[in-house]
């Protein structure tokens, strides 16, 4: 479900290292190069050049991209070049440190569109960087009295079971858990759901609900209000169960925009590329009539443009 | 800080499999031989005995102990050599799935009294046992409305830095606000404080808050009430700070209730003989007047006995 291709033979990380090195040096800075090799290397692939050119040329590549690059292009550049745990913990950390809730998304979708196990790398990176825990610095953003404070730091504390079984009385029972609490406002039992049962069980519960109460629960709770909480936890089903729904929706959003909202564009571009792109460009066909790519076409330019184009891959694929 | 001996040399793994073959083959089992082994080595060294057993005799060490051996005995030989992470997470579903509460003391030695790494480790195998996370069974073990719930549920999912950091700063301000929520019967911060800082960083708030206000955390809260609650946010803050009082304590209340608490008394002393027992001996002859050793000796016999007296060690070390 990986957009990005990969050549064959590919190239040994020593050749990608001295090609990137040819690429910073001379006169101004191959860009064509840097995207060539890095838009198409996986994250292993990308963990070994970034390893292999610190140990030839005693500078760190992320270091080296930094001076080399500007703008949106090199942000997306570092991102993706970046280890993913230690990625998603900067996202996370920096999220946090903002004055406003606005970014608190980043921290719904490392939580919940995460395997448990990259979940549970992107805490210990965050230890290693920040000298406090991820759940620490959620749990004191937030006051006593505001529920997104539970909510938040249930999920990233989260290490669900990922196998298959699926526990089919308990998927009934909490449908209607679900549909009882979300009208009576009282969070405990969807927070509880939300932040312990494995993915596939809540597929099962979010089957049920739709087959029992007539209505799917994301468009249920979108009934309910408009208020932060309820967009959160409709981001919060849909990065648990279908999270090429909400990353469609925050491409599509970070484009429509009054201006182009690049951060959220590249994150979701970077931070899916190898895991459901295609996926994403699909239900954004479907839901926008239009193609991801001819979106990112119309509303990046430069090397930003081909740098993400790379990542999300051909239009019909 | 452990109290084991280990001898030096040490036999090869292999050696010791054999041995314990031995022990097990002929007339009758010679127990003797297998606490003579198995409670003079480290986990590690345990480790590779399992393996290499299981290797040689193709059958599983564990349960070859299991039909060999009997009563207390078993008991406490099995949960010794079980890989430490796999032995938590059986003790942790074991406590859960009991009917009445009392067992849940159990989840607080295991969320609190450990490294952040060996939660981790007790979560991961959690999953494999059980097909269920710990948090999403301790969570739906509690009413929405029992304060346990949200305690122990953010207790269990915690992954606290464990580094050195402290920030006095916080801890002063956090002392504060421990002292007034108590007071409130308010736990949000409490559960807050206590679920999410680093165990250095709690040792300085606890500082502060006797400094501060003439006395010390655990004091305060043993004052507020005899509660299951009260009685639990003690034992959080000695597993967090100071385990071997919590330990010390539950060793010596196995031993003074009404006969003995076999599975209290093995628990502690299992879990804690390769971590802090030189401590747990200090603290339970300075607080009881009276050693550990003498304790065990007077409450316990056989081959049960002597296999707590290896794990213990001797009375002055």
């Amino acid at each position: 479900m990986a957009s990005i291709t990969v050549p064959n033979p590919l190239p040994s990380p020593e050749q990608d290292a001295q090609d990137l090195r040819k690429a910073f040096q001379g006169w101004g800075t191959d860009e064509k190069a840097i995207i060539g090799i890095l838009g198409h290397r996986k994250a292993a692939q990308r963990a070994a050049i970034s390893e292999t050119y610190a140990r030839l040329y005693g500078e760190s590549l992320l270091q080296r991209l930094h001076s080399e690059l500007s703008g949106d292009f090199r942000g997306a550049v570092m991102l993706w070049t970046a280890d993913p745990a230690e990625r998603d913990a900067k996202l996370a950390h920096k999220a946090l440190k903002k004055r406003d809730d606005r970014h608190v998304w980043v921290i719904i979708e490392v939580a919940c569109a995460s395997s448990s196990d990259h979940l549970m790398a992107v805490r210990k990176a965050y230890h290693s960087l920040f000298s406090s825990s991820i759940e620490e610095d959620v749990a004191f953003k937030f006051s006593e009295t505001n529920p997104l404070r539970q909510l938040l730091v249930r999920l990233v504390s989260s290490y669900r079971y990922d196998g298959e079984h699926v526990d089919e009385e308990i998927a009934k029972s909490e449908a209607a858990e679900l549909h009882d609490a979300i009208r009576r406002r009282s969070h405990a039992e969807v927070i509880r759901i939300l932040s312990t049962r494995n993915k596939v069980q809540l597929k099962e519960t979010f089957k049920h609900y739709e087959q029992n109460f007539g209505i799917a629960i994301d468009e249920d709770i979108n009934n309910q209000g408009s208020s932060q909480l309820f967009s959160m936890l409709k981001a919060i089903v849909w990065c648990l169960t279908s999270p090429e729904r909400h990353f469609a929706e925050v491409i599509r959003s970070s484009i429509l925009g009054l201006g182009t909202d690049e951060a959220s564009l590249t994150r979701s571009i970077v931070s899916r590329a190898e895991i459901d792109m295609k996926k994403i460009k699909e239900e954004y066909k479907k839901r926008y009539g239009t193609t991801l790519n001819d979106d990112v076409i119309g509303d990046t330019s430069g090397y930003y443009k081909s740098f993400l184009l790379a990542l999300v891959g051909s239009a019909d694929s």
